[in-house]
């Protein structure tokens, strides 16, 4: 049997440049954000191919925290590209599952319902994401001017966002654009269509501190 | 010294329906959100106009709320609408301020630096409101399809929304519309220009349990 893969794309930096250190190994509840994750998709399915993609002058940090942690879960670690397109192709030659689903690591709350809606979609349509409603109003901003737009016709995107790995290799054969922000918005320029299945509100991206206070008391609360 | 003014707006419904307590009423660190609100504005300013408006059949609720807390901070209970609409236009017909601000009853983390931004925006523009960037990708709907956005070119709308009570009256003489999600939307219709300015992550509106859970934890944060 073919199993599945997970990409986990975690690109932050700071180690080198004597910033603080990367979101993806700030601990919370003890554990580092990213070992959050990748527990979170292992917990769905210890047979899911997980590949982690890092900047390569992060390699012996995390396999530190690794040994620190004692974290087992087995998972291929491959070096991370100038944007987050050529890390997510970077991790695309290394990935060997019928399904290939694409994953913030710094999204550490994906629930286990969010990641079996995704798979069981890309299975069938090739290409989902989940999404949630907009809580707040929304304009468009034109130079000095805003525009309201209808907060109901919108959505924000979540990862993982979910490929049959046959598409996405296609896709990600187009030559590298500013505006792939994302890995629907390749899949999409390569001339695909995106499903959209409903995400989970506490798959926050981890970017701000008062996102860590919400993550440790979203740990706690757990 | 004509003083300015805050409508605080809580439309959450419940009590009667037998379902669970209003979001305004809900307590975080042991006080109900609503006074939180309130106490945000009396810090920034305990000259401020306060008015609240809120379905009539939870004044009395409301007022039993006020003496078990002991909540000393004057405001003026106001009679709520059908509508959102209708409930600030309810408020603004008991405001005396030069200026006037709308807020949502169930953002009680708006900083005193956004109310400031506010405040001294619309003294000289007219009519202002508090945005943040969009941390997630968006797409826009439209039937089964959808579309990527470029997040950068959107805002997320926050409030107090503050304007001239000359405008704000203005505005309100339109008609009602479905499309008058907030004020800025119909000081919008009446022609006048919305000015952005910048608001502040943890002014998030309690909507979800998650949400509560996050304001728990900015309490004990702060």
């Amino acid at each position: 049997m073919i199993g599945n893969t997970v990409i986990i794309v975690a690109g932050g930096r700071g180690i080198r440049m004597g910033e603080d250190v990367p979101k993806q190994f700030i601990p919370i509840g003890g554990l580092p954000v990213l070992m959050h994750t990748i527990k979170g998709f292992y917990d769905h399915n210890d047979s899911l191919e997980i590949i982690l993609v890092l900047p390569e002058d992060q390699f012996s940090y995390w396999q530190a925290l690794c040994r620190k942690h004692n974290f087992q879960i087995r998972h291929q670690l491959i070096k991370g590209g100038k944007t987050r397109y050529n890390s997510v192709k970077n991790g695309l030659k290394a990935a060997s599952g019928e399904l290939v689903a694409v994953h913030d690591g710094v999204r550490p709350f994906v629930s286990p319902e969010t990641i079996e809606r995704c798979f069981h979609a890309a299975k069938k349509y090739g290409a989902v994401i989940p999404v949630m409603e907009l809580t707040d109003s929304i304009r468009k901003v034109n130079g000095n001017r805003s525009e309201m737009r209808p907060r109901y016709a919108y959505r924000s995107i979540q990862t993982p966002q979910i490929f049959r790995a046959s598409v996405l290799r296609k896709a990600y054969e187009l030559p590298y654009r500013s505006d792939f922000t994302d890995d629907a918005s390749v899949v999409e320029a390569a001339g695909f269509t995106i499903t959209l299945v409903e995400g989970n509100s506490e798959n926050i991206k981890i970017t701000t501190p008062f996102d860590l206070v919400v993550a440790e008391a979203f740990l706690k609360s757990r």
